[in-house]
């Protein structure tokens, strides 16, 4: 792992670091912050949406005032792998910069395209191989794109997250263009990887926060409704808020971040 | 009106009365809490369950400490009409106990089951009245059967209610034998006085807090999957929190009820 750059951040340190992964068989860049006291801090990552890198989150939600305040760590992945080598495609919603958090099997995104085992192996071995966090209190969230990656991951590995919590996010990818053509490019199946579904099935959520705004621009692609009912129907623990008025934006996760930090910090405690 | 008891409670009243209604022609007893200071307080309307009467929520719910910290009068009304010559059923989820916040149009009940006449304007009218109390700023909220009467009037009177919560609603009467059966004895159409559908066909929904347990040994009945799809769905400023292990019982809504109060303020500030 090497470091990019580290810069002092209320009290603690918001820093970015590369390492090779296994996985992508790239190099991989991601923030991370530590707060002031940062041995046994427990670990929040931060998955974020199409088009970002590490970068837009660590600079534009404003997490780190309150993971400060609560002692937690947050990681903050890029969505996907990058290079010369790493195949693309000219849609913003497709290839780098739009892993969708799953393994390729399918076609030449095979390669590289290993963002799930990138998010729970990779990424957390060298984390916490490198810093002293606790590995037995980790939370996931995520943006758009990245909550879908939140939700799936959460249900996927039972006992790994203590919570999840989501701003605006893809719930049912199967059902939406923001899902289906990328879920079926990367692995054949976008219903082995669609939140709702995953959940109707049987998959066991752990405490869950859910913030979408009730003007966001992308809100037919979201599934929110169909979350909503699934949320209720396998009576999950979860709490769904529609934020009148607010959009997709990071002015949008910048406002309920304090909520989404407080919720991770009850359930770490 | 004429007052039956009066109690001091958190430096407030609560009171207990009976009035003559023009709405159901018969005597209705209520209970109101006036906070330490009444004077132009805030109004939220409390509608209980089947087999409740005005007492239940007023001994059970533990409402009065939040609302005498924040200065708010609640009304707890009954929830039919009641006495010999008001028409009965052995059922404990049909007639007196159970008037579903409707005004009947069928066969006998429509005598004296006037009950959504009589919250929306008889009862109204005696409190203010009575009470120097705050009619521009009034919020409903109720339990099960009194979430279903919250969550339609609130809909059905637009304007009215500045807020709207509910503890483990029913939400979808017309797709329950909670609702359908005495919906359709009291007015031939469940579907005119189903939140769902009242949402889905477009009623303006204000913001609004509903919290139900994922224990309720009720839930099957309650159609919190469809009322939670048609929130998303029609991008209702709402909050749905799905509460581990929590039932039906006022245990679960004592243990709220702070949290509703707090929701209602904010909207009357």
């Amino acid at each position: 792992m090497k470091t990019l750059s580290e810069n002092r951040c209320f009290g603690g340190i918001q820093g970015v670091y590369t390492h090779a992964s296994d996985a992508t068989g790239t190099d991989m860049t991601f923030g991370a912050f530590l707060p002031p006291k940062p041995s046994g801090a427990p670990v929040l990552w931060y998955l974020s949406g199409l088009t970002c890198t590490h970068e837009n989150a660590m600079t534009k939600a404003g997490l780190q005032a309150w993971a400060a305040q609560s002692g937690t760590a947050i990681v903050f992945p890029d969505t996907s792998p990058r290079g010369a080598e790493v195949p693309d495609d000219d849609a913003y919603d497709m290839g780098q910069g739009a892993g969708f958090y799953v393994d390729a099997t399918q076609g030449s995104w095979a390669q590289h395209f290993q963002m799930e085992h990138y998010i729970t192996a990779d990424l957390p071995e060298t984390v916490f191989a490198a810093f002293d966090l606790d590995a037995t209190r980790q939370a996931i969230t995520g943006h758009s794109m990245g909550g879908h990656g939140a939700l799936t991951l959460a249900l996927k590995y039972p006992g790994r997250y203590r919570s999840v919590s989501a701003f605006a996010p893809i719930c049912a990818p199967a059902a939406s263009d923001w899902g289906t053509p990328q879920l079926t490019a990367y692995t054949g199946d976008p219903g082995a990887h669609d939140a709702t579904r995953l959940l109707i099935d049987g998959a066991i959520l752990p405490p869950c926060l859910i913030d979408t705004g009730t003007s966001d621009q992308f809100f037919d692609k979201l599934g929110t409704d169909a979350w909503a009912a699934a949320l209720a129907r396998t009576r999950s623990a979860a709490t769904l808020r529609l934020q009148a008025g607010y959009d997709h934006s990071y002015f949008f996760v910048a406002s309920f971040g304090a909520d989404h930090m407080a919720f991770h910090q009850e359930h770490f405690t």
